[in-house]
C-alpha cells in the first residue's frame, strides 16, 4: 500500500504541474491512475489531506543544503528556498498557501523559520511572529510573481507593468529582516 | 450601456460572494443575467478585465473616511482597510491579490501606500519597495485568515492551529513598519 500512496503523490504533482491546481481532484486523479476514488481515500480521506502531502512533496523536492551562518542569512536562505520550491511547479505558491492555512502540511518553512529565531535568542514572544511574518511576506510575493508569470505564458492578456514589477523579492525581503532586527538581541542587530 | 455594465459587477460581486472565484465564469454570469456572452464581451473583453472591475468594487465598497496624520499610522489605516474590504467577500483575497498580479485592477492601495511613502519623505528608491512589501504582507496574511475561516464554515477537517494562529496580523504589521521605520528621513524613524 505503501508503494501506492507515492504513486498517488507523484501522479498529483504531474497533474498540478501539467494542468493547474483548479483541475487536481480526486476523480481525475483516479482516473488518470486507474483506480476507484475509493482506493484515493484510503490513502488521504480528504482532499485537504492530498493537497498536504503534494504541498510536502513540492517543499521537499525544493531543499537544498544550508551554508549560512549568520541568522539574517539563514532566513534569507529559508526564504529563497521556499519561493523557489513553489516557481519550480504551477500554482506552487496557491498550493502551499493554502495547505498551510488549512494546517495539514507544508509546516516545514514555518518551523525552519522559527529555529532559526529561536536559535539566534530572539524574544519567545517574537519566534512565531516573526516566522509567520516572513511567511506571508513569500507567499504574498511568490503568488503575485507566480500568477503574472503563468498568466503571460498561457498568453493572457495582463497589464505592462505586471511583469515588470515581481523582481524586488531580495529588497522586500530586507526590509522584513530590517524590523526583525530592531528586535534582535542585543550584539545581534547589524545585519551582515 | 452604463446601466448594463454596473448590473454585470454587482451580479458578478454576489456570485462571487455566493460561490467563490472558481464559479465566476463569463458564462455561469450571463445566465445568471439573462445575457448572452457576447453582451459581457462588449463590457469586459476579456475575464481578466471582468475580475478587475469586481476586485475594484469590493475595494471600493471597503472604503473609509481617513483620519490618521502620523505616515506609520496612515499605513496602518490603509492597510487595515485592504485586509477588511478583502475579508467582506468570499475569495476576496485571492481575488485581490490575483487582479493585483495582472496589473488590470485593484492598484489603488498600492497607490496609496506609495503616497504615504513618499509623502513620509522616505527616498524615492523605497516608495515602491515599501508599499509592495506592505501588500504582500496583507495579501499573504488576509489569503491565510480567509482560506482558514471558509474551510471552517464550510465544514472542512482543517488543523486545530489552522483558526488560532491567525490573530497576528497587526503584530506582522508592526514587525514591517518596524523595518520601514529604519529608513525613514530623521526626525521620522520613532513610531508613535
Amino acid at each position: 500500500m505503501r508503494h501506492h500512496r507515492d504513486d498517488i503523490v507523484e501522479r498529483a504533482v504531474r497533474v498540478l504541474d501539467d494542468h493547474g491546481l483548479a483541475s487536481l481532484t480526486m476523480r481525475r486523479l483516479g482516473s488518470e491512475l486507474g483506480l476507484q476514488a475509493s482506493a484515493i481515500y484510503h490513502h488521504f480521506p480528504s482532499k485537504q489531506v492530498l493537497l498536504g502531502a503534494v504541498a510536502d512533496e513540492l517543499l521537499a523536492r525544493g531543499r537544498r543544503p544550508r551554508a549560512a551562518g549568520a541568522w539574517d542569512d539563514r532566513l534569507v536562505e529559508a526564504c529563497y528556498e521556499l519561493r523557489d520550491a513553489m516557481l519550480a511547479y504551477r500554482d506552487g505558491a496557491d498550493l502551499v498557501a493554502t495547505v498551510y492555512a488549512f494546517g495539514l502540511g507544508a509546516q516545514g518553512p514555518a518551523e525552519e523559520l522559527e529555529e532559526i529565531l529561536a536559535d539566534a535568542g530572539f524574544d519567545e514572544s517574537l519566534v512565531g511572529v516573526g516566522a509567520r511574518t516572513l511567511l506571508h511576506f513569500v507567499f504574498g510575493h511568490t503568488f503575485e510573481e507566480q500568477t503574472a508569470m503563468q498568466a503571460g505564458s498561457d498568453g493572457a492578456v495582463i497589464g505592462d507593468a505586471a511583469l515588470d514589477r515581481t523582481g524586488d523579492f531580495d529588497l522586500g525581503l530586507g526590509l522584513v529582516l530590517d524590523g526583525l532586527a530592531v528586535h534582535a538581541p542585543a550584539g545581534r542587530r547589524v545585519r551582515g
